[in-house]
């Protein structure tokens, strides 16, 4: 089965980025707004439960991280992506390589760009004319981030929560 | 904001409800396929810390639940909505109830009648001629949920998973 590794920001950053996603991203439906942690990776059923205790340990011994978006960005050339780019800080980028490292790195293709996709697959004349106007307005929203997500996907694609892990404790 | 408490089965079940649901269920992008274990309800963030307390009591003390489903129902002509039935017992219904008593007593529309849509706002020739084709059909599935989630709606409709919580200290 596929899993991902993913921290849902608040409702407030959510809504903004669907105003986004909902014209310009194709996996709008698919999940919601979201960091993603952990590309997605495949695990036997037999090898979920380690998986798991392991994260569980590593959201224990993790603090709750800031998140910061003072800009939009986009990873073309390399993808025609649009993003909300995240400021990053020591407490993200370690919980970030803590879920990669050791028994949980199953390779990573990118590196670690934190961000919110608004906007993917899209035209470059769209994207370059989109981008034009987003990079005019302003932007900043500040919160903190307090759990994240071990997801799972469906056959049709869509990703389904399977457990939240608090971080440091906050239970 | 508005939240719900759903369980979430496996991606077997999953991918079945959903077989239907991309054709007949208008809600189809808005949530994975679930089980309602307590409908949508409003409340002021002062109250949310309050409520997920009592919920995480409740899971810990309450046991994981089986789940069989054996035939296809309908609520109409209720609402022409199509679902799997799922059949009652104990542990499940207990929880259920636990949900929706006391201080987590919010108003409750409908009785409890454990089930997964897979279709929603039919037109009624589509709906009977579907759920003629579905009591023919066999079905038999079964299953334990040792989990389920509290979720939010976005602006959109959409719902994210905010905390799962693990029946009977299965943690």
């Amino acid at each position: 089965m596929r899993y991902g590794v993913a921290a849902f920001p608040s409702k407030k950053l959510q809504d903004l980025a669907n105003s986004y996603r909902k014209r310009y991203d194709t996996k709008y439906a698919k999940v919601p707004p979201h960091i993603t942690l952990k590309e997605p990776f495949d695990l036997d059923e037999s090898e979920v439960q380690k998986v798991i205790e392991k994260i569980r340990e590593i959201a224990k011994s993790s603090a709750p991280f800031d998140v910061s978006v003072l800009k939009f960005s986009s990873f073309y050339p390399v993808t025609n992506t649009l993003y909300m780019k995240l400021q990053e800080n020591s407490e993200m980028r370690r919980l970030q390589e803590k879920l990669n490292e050791g028994e949980l790195d199953f390779g990573q293709e990118h590196p670690f760009v934190p961000h919110i996709t608004i906007g993917q697959e899209m035209d470059y004349d769209e994207l370059s004319d989109v981008y034009g106007r987003l990079k005019m307005e302003k932007i900043e929203h500040h919160e903190t981030i307090d759990r994240f997500s071990l997801l799972y996907q469906l056959e049709d694609g869509t990703w389904t929560a399977y457990e939240t892990f608090l971080l440091g404790g906050t239970q």
